[in-house]
This record gives structure tokens, sequence and C-alpha cells, in this order.
């Protein structure tokens, strides 16, 4: 989650590279495949990469390590790439992307891994008639190497499929990491909650979680039904008769009318637990007043009575007659006095 | 609520089970009905299932149990199912979703049950001409134990109508257990809620919660209704005259203007809310100080007092003349400058 | 708020009815007037009612009680309405909405009454030709109350207009019905906001909350302020010149510029409330801390000091020469123990 | 904020004037001009000022209190308003609207004054062929003032341009007293908030709230940004020439960015704050379980000891040889006993 | 963030400056370039600037200090600026906003700084034929500095572009200052991050706290990518053949799910949030109510031990034969009352 330094102040379209340090040079792939064969080599130089590639096949291009401003440039030069196009390949901070230039396609996304925390790479892709360039960070081919294992095993679609399917099964690898994280926070999640659950013993505020989490679920469920449904209205298919368009209203009214209760149990749920956190306080509040109170009124008779404990000789009022008396008098009245300060204050 | 193991890497629309285990080989029935008559059969293979179809009637064929790789697989083959569509009857992880293929129809979703939590199975339904299929999980045959049952019983306009209603009543038949979720939900709600309100004795933050639960209540009724007048109002139905929209206009205005109050008083119980939490915190700080600064007055010269009360022969002072007057000057120092202490604290 | 048991796995559009159990026998008037004449009849049932219809008037039926079942079905026939609707006026759980047939408007939406409670009952509006057919829970013929005597006085344009006039006066009076229940929740809410208010003394968060209330008033102006001068800016009135348009984007500019300062300053009181919150619990940390520190260091040393004025006879130590100074030896080690404890928990 | 009765029942379109009570009579003011001359007239009736009117002028008629249903209904004759129009007027709890009719249109708006809280009043506005018609209630004519002087002073567009741009004229000086209101509460805001910040000392809650108010101010910022760069982006001026569309396409995809930045920042702090306030409770929970472990060990044995102090003359154990040690055994048993229960229960 | 005074009432379009007072006056710089040369040349008033302006040449007039209200009116009438746009120029509390006029384009936007706090001064740039003018604040020329440079030294693609591109070159260098400020800002939420989870020990807390981050991250991923794959599907690029636009659609599929997911968890860490929260209250208030119990039971009876411990010779009861039997009494009647009125209480 670092940011890299910007390249304030550059022209837009300028060659920068923006990004952590690499300590690698940059590598370059080929996979030149059509349904028969398949061939793939390294790279030192594009050019040398440029000029084996095979008509009549399709390309995939892949460069691992995008400091190299020089290679990034040939390329641009060589596949008449926007500079716009090469200033996003270059700056590492992209916001996912997809745009459209003439002739060729450019899309821009992270590949997500999870270790101990989310790590994120930029990947670029992009299409052209019959070849793919791709541009990742050294060092994280793994999403990558899934669609090599199948295109030399020649399963599937993708060896039969032009560059377009290509393009589609990289970016699908990509994604299909991003559920890879989901899982591992959805793990981390399960294990914080049962801890949490497990430490915590009232029965009300479990229950409120309970239902809270039911809620969480149902609502994943409901919502996407409802734009299905809704979806099935808005353009019915040529298989469904217009006579039977009426029912799928109504499905479409149900479907909102359970995404209506959802909401509001939600709001009722989140209603009860503020409900439970205040008078979680107001009962600490009374048993803070009871507290204060019996402690106010005792403590200080409580030091009178030590004063008279103590052992000194000399202490006016011990051996006069009403001394024990008037001692009690101003405890009584102390106490009075604090119980009428605190009635005062509506304590109780 | 358990997540399967995805299975990443796999080129899309590969058919591997994505699911638990199941412990039953799958199960195949089919119904074939007209308006006239009804057969209703079971299968162990897809083969003698599919020979055994009647032209001219509706065929319902379910599929119990989706783990059967080869089954789904002679099915697509059959029917020319898109390999996209086996691997979303394979892969028990989806989000409800239609899709439009040229021939055919494919809804996924998920039929919901509530025993002591929500259990979500997942059901795909392909509408094709004259023929659907449907693939579900084992044991949960529930839902559409309605439907067959109207089916053979001949009742209502399943059995006159075409393979579009009766997708539509499948699907409606699930979507009707939704409620049954909802509605065991909601009692669960009402039994905590119940109890909570009981536990609790504090007036205002009930009044403050019945109040939220009324507006709930009335934004769950006052939203459609402004629905419903916008409908009417963009595009009204031939009976309404064109001299009478104006009027209808001013209906949409007025439910507007319920929507503005109601939410105004959302937020007004939400600051109320809030406003109660910290008051009674700010109370609890109140009585916290009182608590405080008694007890730290008095608690350091009872324990001088509690000192001179041992009953050691040789403390030194006992006997002086002054002994007591220093002692009580000694406390009175202690006090005083506690006091000056919280004073310059602003405690009270 | 109760809700019905539903009607699960019934097949759509069968008439069920779902509800709470009527006492009294279903209902029905009927009203037909043109400019001249109006005429008022109840039936006991609905041949003889649909028998006396006049042409050349407009007929108003209304259905006091929807729980029999062959009485709407009879009407259903009657005016083939689709089962459907049937459905929808027998099912007391209703969304309110609006539905278009080819030959009549249905209208389903919910009376709302405020006695201690929001109560609320569903009516059904069918809009025909020249007839309109409203079917209501018994007993809250209230609404509709005040239409029958407009009628009858022949007040208003209500006589001298279509049926769909009339739809849309007896959905007006019903959508009137929800002010009542508006205003008596803003006279709970101002009640209760009173009591808050008056039972606490903390004047920053008196303040908070009064800004808050005042945000919340203007953003109810604003909001409908900028929708209007939007809808001006979309499209413009014959009577405004093109010259003039610009001012009118500058007045739109303003309305925004408004509604940015009202939702930045309403998020800045949600801040301050929750610096205000925090703040308390803040303070209340080292209220308590202080409280903790003091007892903490005296409570044992007390109790050390209460042991020897105990009086027993033999109490060892007691005539020791120095006893006295090991035991002050003893407190003070205590007490500075207990002093580096808190002080390495920087307590303070 | 008051809430004034509604006219239920009433037929719509019906003219009963629901508001406050008024003291004074109806002032109607008429304000003749064209870029020429300008004649300002006072009038007790409609028929008279409607006589004196100007052709080739535009005429600005204004009403002062609209509790005079003959008025209003004599101005809706003669100038064919609708009646729900007249109704609008009469109603004081309009919703800010705009509502095209043929022949003119109307605005009824708030007029916002800030005393100490916020007033609304509300002010009707027609505009006709080269006539406009103005409601407001008695004695708040100071946003119309400015116009009244720009008018006779024949400064500003306002002389020679026609009825629309005065109509505009009128709506921008409401309009600009709303920016009145927004930094009277601007002031308010930021009284509470140096009072509050200032009279807490916690660090990280001042830099919290800091950062947050920063986000805010930069939110305000971002959005209308993006706004106007994806306003550039959808109908670029002509003066922009295709070639350079790609770069404001890059410009949108920047400040895209800058808005995910924020809003990402938004809820880390929200995070954040939770975090504060959370272990602000934890704390607090730490420092209450030490006191309380303390308070609880050592208040029964002190109570024991205190009982032994007790100057009785026959208390049974005094004398005996074990008594201060079979004591001395119980008080350590109590605290043993205690200390264990606290342990058990995870307190330390 | 100061807000200067409105000019209300002031008719719109009056060139009156509202801002902070200037100390210097206004400065003019003119640069004329094209693809061969460049000059810059500085004015004190804009008559002989524009006397300087060269034909074919992209001129950009940048005028530091919007005060002078002469200066400005003197470029709109020689540009045929519309009122409304001057007074946009002078007014410094602009929303940003792009407006299009017949010959020309105005866009008013804000320059952000970071020193120690948010600075933002008002830019408004004016794109004509072949001109821009740019009217800023002084002294905060750094932004265009950039451009500047860049134009002297020849570099990059604005010496041979047209105004339109300098204008969008201007913004982009504005928009780049953001990032400054977003950076700026991300240190310092880095900062007070790092500061508050250091002082906290609670390791659940820490932990629903980096899950959340970790769930801020990705969905700042997520929903672009969303975006982004449902513009692919929306506007499929040519090079996409329709036969794969299937694929792209399971893939718009997948994201959607992620979402799904993304959104549920976060829902599900506030809840554990909430349950972590008032569990903390929940345990706080077990502790208090054994302190409170423990404190209420003893320190009264401790209280009456003390009194007997009193050193007066007269005290009734001391040497009364049940004296001691009768306090012990006592003092068991208050503890079991005690017990009894908080067992009463629920509280144990």
């Amino acid at each position: 989650m670092k940011t890299y330094q910007q390249k304030y102040g550059a022209p837009p379209g300028s060659l920068i590279y923006v990004g952590p340090k690499q300590h690698v040079s940059s590598k370059i792939t080929c996979i030149s495949f059509n349904e028969n064969e398949i061939l793939e080599a390294s790279y030192s130089d594009f050019e040398s990469c440029n000029a084996s590639l095979l008509k009549n096949h399709i390309n995939w291009i892949n460069i691992e390590g995008v400091d190299n401003v020089k290679l990034i440039d040939a390329i641009g030069i060589a596949y008449k790439l926007h500079p716009l196009t090469l200033e996003d390949i270059l700056h590492l901070e992209q916001r996912p992307k997809c745009e459209d230039y003439e002739h060729y396609l450019m899309a821009t996304l992270k590949m997500l891994r999870y270790t101990s925390t989310i790590e994120s790479e930029q990947v670029t892709l992009i299409l052209l008639q019959n070849t793919i360039i791709t541009f990742q960070q050294p060092d994280n081919g793994d999403a990558f190497e899934v669609i090599r294992n199948r295109l030399k095993a020649a399963k599937g679609r993708v060896r039969k499929m032009g560059a377009d399917y290509l393009f589609y099964a990289l970016m699908d690898a990509i994604v299909d990491w991003y559920f890879h994280v989901i899982e591992a926070l959805a793990d981390r999640i399960a294990k914080i909650e049962e801890k949490i659950m497990e430490e915590q013993e009232h029965k009300d505020l479990m229950e409120l979680y309970r239902i809270k989490r039911e809620l969480i679920f149902l609502r994943k469920q409901v919502w996407p039904l409802r734009d299905m449904i809704s979806a099935l209205n808005r353009e019915p298919h040529a298989l469904i008769a217009e006579s039977s368009t009426l029912y799928f209203r109504d499905l479409l009214d149900h479907s909102t009318r359970i995404i209506d209760s959802v909401e509001s149990q939600r709001d009722l749920i989140a209603g009860l637990m503020d409900v439970h956190l205040s008078s979680n306080s107001n009962r600490m509040n009374e048993v803070m007043k009871t507290l204060t109170i019996l402690s106010s009124v005792f403590i200080p008779v409580t030091f009178i009575a030590g004063v008279y404990g103590m052992n000194f000789k000399d202490m006016p009022g011990l051996y006069k007659p009403y001394g024990y008396a008037i001692i009690w008098g101003l405890m009584l009245v102390i106490m009075g006095g604090l119980l009428f300060y605190f009635k005062r204050k509506k304590w109780f």
C-alpha cells in the first residue's frame, strides 16, 4: 500500500518510471501459437523479439519489469502506442481502467496476492491485431503461469480462439486471484469472529450479531435476485410469451418486497444494537450512582471515627460527657447533608 | 455460508465440480405433460431419459445432484448448452443471475431454507423450447414439490400454459421460500426486541426506539408509494385523461413531501439517540468525579488516623502536647491540597 | 405490523384470503353519480349491485371486507380482472404498487391511521371505464368518507369530472392521512426531544444538537430547491427567453454550492459529536485513573494500620522497640511499589 | 419549524388558507417599468390595481399577506390560474417546486432568514407574459427590497430585459439569502468547534479531527472537480480538437483517482476513530479491574481488622493465645479466595 | 477555509471583487509561442499587453491578482466575455465548474497547496481561439511554473499543439498538485495510525482494524475493476469478436461477486466492531457491579466498627455484656439487607 513519488510537473505522456526500484533487468518472453504449434522464447532486447514474431500465429509478448524506459519506448514506437499508454505502463499507481484506442485496447489492472497482507502489482495488457503485449512487475508471473501451461498443453479453447480470447483469459486469471484474497480475508474474519464471540457471554448481544450476520448473508442473495428478475422483465427472452410477462412482473414485485423487508430488518437490528449499548451505559450509571452515594456517605464519617480512634494522649472531647453524642450528631449531619445533596441532584 | 474451494487456474468453461461432497448418485426425474395427460418417471442415466421425452408435451427434466460431471456434459451436448452454462451449473458459488443464450435462457438462483440458520442451495433452471431442465443439490426438492403436486392435480394455469409459465412457476416457488426466511428472522428479531425492551427501564430510550421503529415501518410504506405515483405520472394509463394529469403531479408532490419528512425525522431521532448516549456519559463523568473527589480527599487522611490508632508502644508524638494538633494540621493540608488540585483540574 | 401467514405453494393467482380473521360479512355499497344526480345504495350480494348500475353515470362500487373469496371471484369475472389482480386484492401484505392492465388500472396502497401506534390497512382501487371499484378492510372507511360527503354536497370538481378524477381524489384522500401520521410522530419526537434536552445540562452537546437540527431543516429545504432549479434548466418554459438561460444556470450553480456547504457542515457536526463523545471517555479515563491510583496506594496500608490497631493481647512486634518503624517501612515500600507499578503502566 | 394544521379532506384545489394567523390585511403593490420609466403604487384591492396596469410595461404585482382568500381567488380568475396553483399559494407548507402551466410558470420557494434560528417564509412567484405576480407573507419584504432598489436606480440588466429576467432576479435574491444562513451556521459551528477543541487535550483525537476536517474540505473540492472534467469529456466544446480529447480522458482518470483516495482516507479515519474510542474503553476496563481487585481484596479484611479494633469489654478471642494468628489466617483465606475468584474470571 | 463576505443584493453579473485584500497590484504576463519561437513579457496595463499579441501565435495571458475590477472589465470588453464570467472571476468562492459560451470556454477551479494545512486559491481559465487567459491570486504561480518551463524548453507536445492542449496542460498541472495534498494527508494518517496502534495493546481490536484497512484497500481496487469490465461489456472494442463477448460477461459476473463479498465483509467487520465495543461495556458493567457490591456491603459495617473503636470515655454499650453480640447482629443485618437489595436488582 505504499505510494510512490509522483512525477509532478512532468508533461503528460512523458516516459518516467514511477515505482519501486527494481534489481533485475527486464525480461522479455514471447509465446507464438496457433492451433497446431506453439513456440516459446526469451529475449534480452525487444528488437530480436520483434524480428522473430510469426505471422499467422498469435503472439503473446510478456515484459517482466517495467523500469526500462528505453524498452517501453521501443515497443511504443513499434506498435504505435499513444504516449499516454506508455505513461500508464510506467506509472505503477494506476486506477484499474480500460482504454480504447483506434487500433488497440489497453487494460491496466492490479494483480493481487495474499501473503500475510494484500500485495498488489500492476499489470498492463495491450490487445492488438493477433498480438498481445503484457507488462508486469518482476517475480510475480504466477497468475499467468496457468495460462502458459494451458497453452502448452493445448487444453481448452485458448489455442483455438483469437487474441481477444487470450486477452480475456489473462484478465480472468488475474481476477481469479482476487478470490484467493477474499477467502484469506474471510478466514481472518472467521477467526476473529470466533474469538470475539467466545470471549463474550452476553446472550442478547450474540443473538443480535447472529441475526445481523444472517441479514448480511440474505442481503447478498436478494439484491442480485432482484437484479436478475428485473433484467428478465426489462428484456424478456424470445422464449417467454407476452402473456407470461405479467407473471414475471409479479415475481419482481415479490423480490422487491423481500428486499424492503431485509432492509427494514437491518434498520431494526441497528436500532436494537443502539438500545443495547445505550442501556448498558444507563445501567452502568445506576451502578456507579449506588457506589458513589454509599461510599460518599460513609467515607467522611469513617474518617471521623478513625480520628477519635487515635491514641493521642491529649485529644479534646474524649473525656467530656457529651463528646460521644456530639460526634454522633456531627456524623449524622454530614451523612444527611450528603444524602440531601445527592437527592437534589436527582441521583436517587 | 461455507465457501467451497475455487478451481483457480482452470480454463473458463471447464467442467469441474465445485461444491460439497455428495454421498448419493444423481437422480433424474422427468415429468411430461400437456393439458390432457401427465407422465412422471425416474431414470438412472440421461440417455434413457432423453429417449423417452414426448413431442407435443412439455418436458420438465429435474436433475438432483450436480457432481456427476459426465451427466452434465451429456446434457450439455444434447441440448447444445454453452460451456459457460455447464460451468455455472457445476460451480455452486454462483451469484443469482439470468443469462440469455440464443436458443435458451439460464437462471441460477439460491433456494433458501430456514432451519436454525439460513441454508442455501443452488438451483439452475434452463428454459428451452417446450423443455425445462432444472439442476439442484440432493435432498432439497421441497420447493418444487408444490409445483409437482399442482401439475399432477391439474390445478391452476400451469398445465394449460407453456414451458415459460412453468419456468416462472418454479422460480416463484423458490422465491416464496424467501418469505419463510424473512418471517423466521422477523420472529427472532421480535423475540430479542421484546427481551431487550423488557430488561431495560429507561423510558426515553424506549420511546426513542419505538419512534424509530414506527419510522422504519413508515419508510417501508412511503418509498414504494412514491414510486407508484411517480410511475403513474411518467406513463399515465389510457384511462387517465390529460386534464387529470396535473392532479397526479400534485399527488406526487405530496408523496415526496411525506418522504422528506420521514427522512428528516429519521435524522432527528438519530441525533437524539446520540445526545442521549452522550449525555449518559456526561452524567457518568459527573458521578465519577464526585466519587473520586470525596474518596481521594478522605482516603489519605483516614490512613493517617489509622496509623495513629495502632497500638504500638513506642509511637513518637502520641504523648507530645501538640501531637494531635499537628496531625490535624497535616490532615487538613493534605485535604486542602487535594481539593486545590482537583479545582485546578476544573473537576468542580 | 403483524405479518399474516403467507400462502406458500399456492399457485400464483389462486384466490386464497391472506389476512386477519374478519367477524363481519363483506359490505357492498355503490354510489352512482353524474353532474346532476347522485344515488347511493347498499347491497348484500354483487349480482344485485351489478344489475343496478347506471349507464351514463360514474359508478363507484366500494367493497368493505375482502375475505369473501366468492364475491371477489364474481367481481373478477364480471369485470374481466386478471387472476393476479384478484390475488393482490385478497393478499393483505402487498407493497404499494400500481399495475397497468389493458382495460383497467389497479392501485394497491396502505391507508395509514395513527392511534397510539401506526395502523395500516390495505386498499385496492380498480379504475375501469366510468367505474371505480374499491376494496378495503372493514371499519376504516373514514378516509373515503370525505369524498362521499363531497360527492353528495356536489362540491368541488369531483362531480363534474370523470372516473379518473375520482380515482385521483380517493388516492389523494388516502395520502392526506399520511400527513396525520407524520404530525403525530412529529409531536412525539418534539416531546421526547424537549424531555431529553431538559434533562441534560451540557451546553456543548445541546448546541451541537441544535445546529444539527437546523442543518436537517436546511437540508430539507435546499435539496428540493436544487431539484426545482435543475428542472427549470433542463426544460425551460416557453416564457423564458434563451438569453436568460445562462442566468438560470448560474442559479443552479448557487444552489449546488449551498448543498455542498450544508453537506460539509453535516459532516463537521458529526465529526464534532464524535470528538465530544471521545473526549468524554478520555476524561472519564483520567478521573478513573486518579481514583484508582489514590485508592490503591492507600487501601493496603490502611489495612495494615487497621491490623495493628486490633486489640489482641499477644500481637507480635507491638512492644518491640523498632516495631513501629519497621511497619512504617513496610507501608512505604508497598506504597512506593504500587506507585512504581502505575508509573510503568504510564497511568501518570 | 412549526407545522400548520393541514386541511385534510378538503377537495384538492379548494381555497383554504393554511398558515399562521395574520394580523394585518394584505398589501398590494405594483411596479410597472420599461427601459425608460418606472411607476410604483400601492392598492387596497386587486381591481384598482389590475385596472392601472400598463401595457408595453413589465408589471410586477406583489401581494404581501396570503390569508385573504377572496383576493387570491380574484387574481386566479383574472389571470386564469389553475385551482391547484391557488391552493399552493394559500398553503404555507409547500415543498419548493416549479410547475409548468401552459400560459404561466409557477415557482414556490422558501425565503430563509437567520435571526437566532432559521426562519422560513413561503414565497410564490408567477411568471406570465410581461407580468410577474409574487405572493409573500407579511413583513419579510427584505429580499425583494434589493430588486426594487435596483429597478428604481435603473442599475443593471433588470430594467432592459424581460419579465423572465425579473423572475430570475427575484429567485436569485431569495437564494442569495441562503448564503447568509449558511454563514451564520458556519459561525456557530466554528465557535463550538473551537470550544470543544480547547477543552480537550488528547492530541491523537485532535489530530484525527483535524485530518477529518481537511478531508471534508478536500471532498467538497474534488467531487465538483470531477463533475466538471466529466462534463468536459461528455460534451467537448467546439474549441477542443478531437486529438486532445484523449488528454481530457486522462484528466478525468486522475480526478477519479483523487476521489478514490479521499474516500479511502475518510474510511481510514473513521476506522481509526473507532479504534481510538474502543481502546479508550479497553483502557478504562483495565483501570477499573485494577481498582476493583485491590479494593475488593482489602475491604473485607480491613473490616475484620476494624472489628477487632473495637473497644468492647467482652470480645471473644482477644485474649486467647492463638486469636491473632487465627484472625490472620482468616484474613489470608479471604484475600486468597477473592484473588482466586478474580483469577478464574480472567481479570488478571 | 475562510469564507469571504458575499455581495448580497448586488445584481447578478455585477463586477465586485469578493475575496481577501490584496497588497500588490495585478501583474500581467503574456507568453506568445508557436512551434518555432516563444516570447514572454510583463505588462502593467492590459492595453499594451493586448496590443503586443501576435497573430499566428498562441497567446497565454496570465493575470495575477484579480481585485482590479477595471482590468477585468477591460479584458471582458476586449474578448466579449459574458458578465457572469467576469463575476465568477472576481468572486473567489466559486465551486469548480466549467461553462460553455459560444466563442469561449471557462473553467474555474481551485489550486490546492499543502503547507501545514490545505490552502486553496482560485484559478479561472478562459479558452478562446488561439488564446488562453488565466486569472489567479497573487503569489501562487507555482503550479503553472512547470508549464512555463516546458514551453520555454520546447519540451513535450505543448509547443506543437493548439491552445486547447495548453488549456488541458494547465488544468493537469493544477490537478497534479492535488496528489501532493493527498500524499501529505496520507502521511499524517499513517503517523497517527502508527501512534494509535502502538499505544494500544488489545489484539482483537488491532486485528479488526487491520482487516478493515485491507478491505478499504481491496474496495478501492475492485470497484474500478468492475467499472472497467462493465465498460468492456457495454461497448466492446472492434478487436473483440462477438463470440468472445459471453466470456467478458462472465468476467463481469465474477467481478460483481467479488464486490458483493467485499461489501458483506465490510458489514461483518462493522458488526464485529460493534460487538467488541458493546462487550467492552458489558464487561465494565460486570467489573463495576462486583466493586460496588463488595464496597457497599463492607463500607457501612466498617464505619460501625470504626465507631466502636473510638476512644471516648462514655460510650454506651461498650461495657454491656451483649454489646458486642448486638453490634455484630446489627452489622450482619446491614450486610444481609444490602445483599438482598442488590439481589433484587439482579446485580448478581
